[in-house]
């Protein structure tokens, strides 16, 4: 079973979602809808709702317009997220294009309160999409429950984010919970367990096992990608995370491993905006050389372990072992 | 049936909540719940928990624990949409207290940021908690969804309202547009009808009829206290609504009415910082002169008569008629 074959059913049902509610309206909830569909239709990898069929898929054959319309539901909670997010980190650029907040002619303060409730009326659309998709009711509402749970991690976890920069004394492990309550129940086990209990999978917790360390390796490896990877791939500028300060296991490791030297050079250019090419190299040199690098491999490479040894837990047969394997083989080697 | 006595039973339902939601938290997510709990249990009528007791009751003799704690859900849905419109309206002061973005000791900038996201935490505990109250799930998933359809209208509404300022010639119907929008579904139409589904009402929307008008009467009897009520029944300055240029019934319908002369002056001290006794005795002179403060209070009766009107269709027998006729009258004879 290859999740990704079912992107295109995805992006074709969203589309045909968005006309469908943009018919009839007019004024600023036209306006609002419109650059609603062209933020959410712009993006991306469909990672969410790709994961929730697939959790759907461990107990059930078959993925018919139900499973791709309840799943769908996940990129208006991502729009969602970003939309908010995105005012929170002051970010101008998203997805190849401007930012939510940044589609609108008013003035400033106007587009940011637009994008705020333009936010929340995402996440009403969402949890409306869902709820009307066609499924036993028991089933339905268990799928709605496990969405409040990854909104109230997600939303924990984006808090400490927003106050970790104030923190002295940065450790691994305040990485590793913004991880698992930013990205590993929302971006890979909630979205599981939500298809999963729309199939009916028995003890839907189970999959805790599978899903959270596989997206805690995810998320190191997407980090490594912000720091190592190929600009052109990644879509946007490799100095971003750097330059955004964001706080990973690279620079934690890194800022507790390096010679005090490199330790000031790393702490100068993080965080510092309009980073040089040549300053991309340092801080790239002091991570390898400080050990940091390998030890971040290490990390990323006992969680991808942990996720595979779940597996025989939760898949019924040989081919959704399989399938869960090579899911999670490829998501810490992708290199988008 | 008197629903203002359950107030008390959903307090106590929400600080038991509260108090068990915060046991065994730390950090920064034990700050973000403790602020929500204050701003939560400093505020207020309860008035959209008891429309949905209300509704419940409609079909059902039993108020029970079940029920308080279905309807408790709304006070987190209130405490996200204030959060978020007090960034918004940039307001300082709510509930006789600091706004939600004003409770940190963090710069604005963060302590904007943590606001945002405690208002999206505030909305997956609310879905959390209805989806946890024990009604069958196909009531269950009705209601939710009913609290989807609301949250959509309130947001549309939201968004009308904030780009409501820049419109040069608004009237009557703009004001109305954001009355059903933005408080007949959120207040009293919508809590009603997730009631009603949570008993098994039969159709349900049915209750349109009597929970639309009554709440545009309502708002309307809202917009009048904000104006000529007593500032120490009120709990707030009784300029406030000039100041901050609210858009009511009675702007509006003044600004076609009055002589030029009275509507130069309206148009000066409308959205002025700063009014002082005497140029609020001045609107309120040209309001009431022009014939506006009439034709409101007109338009106002002419709701609850509809309200009124539909009873029979939704009251099954003549103790729950009265009721919803009780209710209604108070909604708009209320000086709170």
């Amino acid at each position: 079973m290859d999740i990704f074959k079912f992107k295109e059913r995805v992006d074709d049902f969203l589309n045909s979602y968005f006309n469908d509610i943009i018919k009839g309206k007019q004024g600023i909830e036209l306006e609002l809808l419109i650059n609603l569909k062209d933020f959410t239709m712009r993006g991306g990898k469909r990672l969410r709702p790709l994961f929730m069929i697939l959790g759907y898929w461990l107990n059930s054959d078959e993925i018919n317009h139900e499973v791709i319309k309840a799943s769908s539901s996940l990129e208006l909670i991502q729009s969602y997220l970003l939309i908010h997010d995105d005012i929170i980190d002051e970010s101008d650029l998203r997805r190849g294009g401007p930012t939510y907040h940044k589609m609108f002619n008013y003035s400033s303060k106007i587009s940011h309160d637009l994008a705020i409730v333009a936010g929340d009326v995402a996440n009403s659309l969402a949890y409306e999409l869902l709820l009307s998709s066609k499924f036993p009711e028991k089933n339905l509402n268990k799928s709605v429950y496990y969405l409040t749970e990854i909104l109230k991690f997600t939303g924990i976890g984006q808090a400490i984010d927003v106050i970790l920069p104030l923190k002295s004394n940065k450790n691994a492990s305040d990485v590793d919970l913004v991880h698992e309550y930013k990205t590993a129940h929302y971006t890979i086990n909630g979205p599981l367990k939500m298809g999963a209990a729309l199939s009916d999978f028995t003890d839907v917790d189970r999959i805790d096992e599978y899903g959270i360390p596989l997206g805690k390796a995810f998320q190191i490896q997407d980090d490594i990608l912000g720091l190592f990877g190929d600009e052109k791939v990644l879509g946007k500028p490799v100095t971003s995370d750097l330059e955004e300060g964001k706080i990973t296991h690279l620079i934690v490791f890194a800022l507790e491993m390096a010679s005090e030297e490199d330790r000031r050079t790393l702490m100068r250019i993080h965080g510092k905006k309009g980073i040089t090419k040549e300053e991309l190299d340092l801080v790239r040199d002091v991570i390898k050389r400080s050990g940091a690098y390998d030890r971040t491999i290490k990390l990323m490479n006992s969680y991808l372990e942990k996720s595979l040894e779940a597996i025989p837990k939760i898949a019924k047969d040989q081919e959704r072992a399989k399938a869960l394997e090579e899911i999670a083989h490829y998501m810490v080697k992708r290199n988008f």
